[in-house]
């Protein structure tokens, strides 16, 4: 539709959506930055789903039960600013939208989850927020298997562009939604034909309806500026049996009269000159960031729309049981039961006494035997290696269509996707999420972890078979480096268990979690139980400990994790026999042992003997340890990889790559 | 096809298969460990593939017009291994075979290239060998229009299962190979409908047909062991205009009487009993490793199939003139051409005086605009960033199905496929390929990143807006933690120059790598010229230099790079005029500053002076330098990034997360 026609059909309809329009021009030419054509673009769409169809309450934006909207075209935050804005969300001022891109401003570049209610989610790496969509939506659908309808009845709504719909792990997100039959989901797709380079015919050729039905989804289209053929397809969408893409075909940088259905209107600011053309077009005689009161006031009766609703979910909710009731809202916020610390307790005690020698990965699954059955929010699952990551308690039944009820998801080969549905179940609510791969196809997830880590929702990755351990699968499935990766990105834990003890502290850590996601390292094979000490105190939670004193003059301490611990201990043992005392600290999360007052870390460190550490993975995070925060501190080795692995018996690799006891005590004495 | 009627009207066709699965089923029962049911359900496929379409001469794996195999599903690795063997490749032995997956073997449980000729890319990590295939159909197509259809005329095979195609990568590959009309891209599809856990239908209900032929491709389907069913299918394919799937339906563990068509088939070895049991199904009457004559020779035979079509063609390459002749020999060995070095040097000559102050990613442009014009084997690219990572100049053109000779590449919004792709180019030889994402997004090509490095192929990633710098895109476009992870990669040179000098020295030695991966770390911000006295010599080379060095007595060490030198040049000008001696180091590859001799290291960072280290970036990697290697070598501090950026204008970051002169200097005095 036409502009001409929408001023003369829609009035009204035209006014709201110019001013989402308006503000955004006006904010990225007052950053000198950003992305307008986007939401000129997708304005009507937005006004028509805000109008007609979002189940929400500006008022409270964090109303459990609203509809979703999620913004994957992340660079388009400014529709989502202005519909904040707009629609009179508490957090979301005119000065905000004047600051948009400024140091302190709730109105970043891109949308970060945290800053202002009504961010679900930080998107702008493109394809996670589609992806994020499928995590939110089988959260609905298992709350509501768990609440009832009344409680929980909702739909999650995504704006998504061709970058989105380029990247691979939409194809994960699209397949894992089709499979799921999550109709709860509707995608709105801006098919405006232009990425950054220009026209999409450039790199794609692609028929998006056919590879959506391909996987199983209802596509529907509209003309995506006539606010009629819009709200047709909206409306039937929700009646899907499946989950829906609309096909909303939309003009770039709409009504610019030199810039629409060009790539020049996506990443840049217009231009003063251009902003009033466009303006002069649109029929908006306002100035910056002006909004005429009448249509102010008619986005604020749109943003009250949806009270008497929350209201009436208010009275409901208030009428379940108080058990009911709390169990519902402690699921919602991430609050672990009471019952965890004793739980994981019991299990220590039992383990340090019956000392069992099994891989981390088993005694990860022998913590979720007795964590799953007192959590059910978790939600479990794996890219396609159920048996060997051993996620996958008896209790758990399968999460599918026919069952929702089912703790236990089959994401099929798709590391990215499963990270990122599992950001959406954390962000949704109601849902703790783990899931796992192999450690060194983290690869393959990192854009989803990475957002896990800044979101700052507490997923936890059980990341199996987490060194050359793994043995004749060879290197392309031996990690080295990832550690290291892990450990660079800000605010993950990283934990790297010895035993079955540190696991269960691990996970204790990781399930109470409420800001940081967490990395479980876990062997592929078997290890002693090194923690043959009881104590309730979760030691883990220092980040590093003394495993075993010195005997004698303490002139060596080892640092060792995971696997490696059993040689660290063994390389004591040697260096005792000589009669050099020798330390031996266990340190299963390095994050958590940086976070520790100084006087902690120096007892654990202190300077003078000789420090070694052990890690069958590259150097690189250990020299802060080994050398000393300010340097000087300490003569340091390390034993462990410098380059890729290889494939063969995990004993005969150890031995190979010098990962020894012996190599271990000859580099302590190589530095005496 | 059933196994009584196949042993029945094709006897021939299904000893020679057999030859193939009893390896298979011997191999891994053997090692005890590998997947023996792919090799056992694609041995039909594969025997029709290389008794009657694959050009290949096994006694000549490398000869360049070969047709490519590509064994994407790469832990079936024993069917390449068997049919390398059985069709004569010299690399491999029955003794190879037999130590399947042990110490030193060429054998690896996943196929690793360089262990063996025949073996064209690594395989393991799912979806990788599809991206490759498109970067080697790429690089045969554009060798062809460099060289004509008498010199390069090969296709590219590929076997890829349900894990292949469930990866959000192929996904990226299926759309790049759909719009460029790879015609001569065939993919046989491993089509068993068995994943790990269990049937496909647990995790995905995806219709491939339609997902393939939604982005262009022909799609054909074939009875997987019936040998004149799959014939007819790979004859159809290669006369397609448009890239082939062949739906090849097969059964995994074919033949196993208790494994067959069932997961179990898939990762373990059957077990000697079920062996023997096959085997008898089978009519195989001979023991383990066993290949009787009269099939090992029709099989040698198959592998003589193609030597003479090879000799033609060396006689075609021999009628070209010496100078194509050695120009294509050049091109297809990675030689960089003679002129490099010295354009290279005049380049900095130039800039040395002229003293430009523009960003990295700009001297990058400039420095190919110099390249490019004289190695027409670069083939240039870019995941829709091409204005920002400026990685097109003036002279390349736009590869695409109507212009081969066109040498930029628009891989669209595909950082995965990009990266798998430009492995595939520099593995098929003929074609140096460098290709451009944001740093940040490193994260999404990580998984093909790493193999670049375990392979060894010396592919360029040319990532731009490489810190905070980048501005007011804000965290999710800034990267922290990159530089440490790609530092943390093996066999990876991570440059991170500081001006257009040292830009043009670190591609200088990346278009010269002929066995590591280059990833060039630019600035979007303008940066001051600080290399203003030439030198022929590569500075870059040895990793790390004195940039400026102390005046009076040297009291502090700087260490930077790329855009925080300008910053340490400015703290020295603030501790100078204290009368504090302070070096400057300008360190563009921590990778090559490791491999220098010792006597070096010490020089540029003897013991005893202070060391602080500013990099807009985590601490992790420059431990090692400001502690010392043995540590105990002086006292040490960093100015740089704990956390995630921020959106604001760059200069403003800067100063809110305090890595500014100032703050260098003032950590230089608290730590004298």
């Amino acid at each position: 539709m036409d502009i001409a026609t929408l001023r003369k059909n829609h009035p009204d309809h035209w006014m709201k959506a110019c001013a989402i329009r308006a503000l955004a021009m006006d904010a990225v030419q007052a950053a000198n930055s950003g992305h307008p054509g986007m939401p000129m673009g997708m304005a009507d769409v937005a006004t028509v789903l805000f109008e007609k169809h979002l189940k929400f309450d500006a008022a409270n934006p964090d109303w459990p039960d609203r509809d979703r909207f999620i913004l994957s075209a992340g660079h388009g935050s400014m529709l989502l600013y202005a519909l904040l804005y707009l629609t009179g969300s508490p957090d979301m001022t005119i000065e905000e939208i004047r600051n948009f891109r400024q140091w302190g401003s709730k109105t970043a570049g891109h949308p970060e989850y945290g800053h202002a209610k009504g961010i679900e989610t930080t998107t702008g790496p493109l394809g996670q927020g589609i992806a994020n969509a499928v995590g939110f939506a089988i959260a609905e659908e298992a709350m509501r298997a768990r609440f009832g309808k009344k409680i929980v009845d909702h739909h999650t709504w995504v704006i998504a562009g061709d970058g989105c719909l380029m990247e691979g792990i939409s194809q994960e997100a699209i397949g894992l939604a089709g499979k799921q039959k999550l109709n709860r989901l509707i995608v709105l797709w801006d098919n405006n034909n232009i990425s950054i380079d220009g026209p999409i015919s450039l790199s794609d050729v692609t028929d998006q309806h056919k590879r959506f039905e391909a996987s199983g989804w209802k596509v529907l289209s509209c003309d995506g500026h006539d606010p009629v053929d819009i709200d047709r397809a909206m409306t039937e969408a929700k009646k899907s049996d499946r989950p829906v893409l609309i096909d909303c075909k939309t003009h770039i940088g709409f009504g610019s009269p030199n810039k629409q259905d060009k790539a020049a209107a996506h990443g840049s600011p217009l231009g003063p000159d251009e902003i009033k053309a466009t303006k002069e077009i649109y029929g908006w005689p306002y100035g910056p960031f002006e909004i005429p009161q009448d249509i102010l006031d008619a986005w604020r009766a749109i943003g009250r729309r949806g009270a008497a609703e929350r209201e009436a979910w208010e009275a409901r909710l208030a009428a379940l049981s108080s058990a009911r009731r709390n169990e519902f809202e402690r699921q919602l916020t991430g609050a672990p039961p009471r019952k965890l610390a004793a739980t994981i307790r019991a299990l220590k005690k039992q383990n340090s006494d019956a000392q069992p020698k099994v891989a981390t990965r088993k005694a990860s699954e022998m913590v979720l035997e007795v964590v799953n059955p007192i959590m059910p929010e978790t939600i479990g699952g794996s890219a396609d290696l159920t048996g060997s990551n051993n996620t996958r308690t008896g209790d758990l039944g399968i999460f599918e269509p026919e069952n929702r009820k089912g703790r236990y998801i089959h994401y099929g080969i798709r590391e990215h996707g499963m990270a990122a549905a599992m950001n959406g179940m954390a962000l949704h609510g109601g849902v703790r999420p783990y899931g796992g791969t192999f450690l060194c196809f983290t690869d393959y997830a990192r854009g989803a972890m990475r957002l896990s880590a800044l979101m700052g929702v507490p997923v936890v990755y059980v990341m199996t078979h987490d060194s050359i351990g793994l043995g004749e699968d060879g290197p392309t499935h031996q990690p080295v480096e990832h550690l290291a990766m892990c450990r660079a990105t800000p605010n993950t834990w990283t934990f790297r268990p010895a035993d079955l003890i540190e696991t269960a502290e691990a996970w204790e850590l990781a399930l109470t979690s409420r800001r940081t996601p967490s990395v479980l390292a876990l062997s592929r094979q078997n290890l002693p139980t090194v923690r043959t000490q009881h104590t309730n105190r979760n030691l883990t939670a220092q980040g590093a400990y003394i495993l075993r004193e010195a005997e004698g003059k303490r002139q060596a301490i080892l640092l060792a994790t995971g696997s490696e611990v059993e040689i660290a201990l063994k390389a004591r043992d040697i260096l005792q026999a000589e009669g050099i005392g020798t330390r031996v600290v266990s340190m299963p999360c390095m994050e958590l042992f940086a976070e520790q007052p100084e006087a902690y870390r120096k007892k654990i460190l202190p300077a003078g003997p000789v420090r070694v550490a052990v890690e069958a993975a590259v150097r690189q995070p250990w020299d802060r340890w080994l050398l000393g925060e300010r340097g000087r501190e300490a003569k340091a080795g390390f034993v462990g990889m410098d380059g890729f692995g290889a494939s063969a018996p995990a004993e005969r690799l150890y031995k190979e790559f010098g990962i020894t006891a012996e190599a271990v005590a000859e580099k302590v004495k190589s530095l005496l």
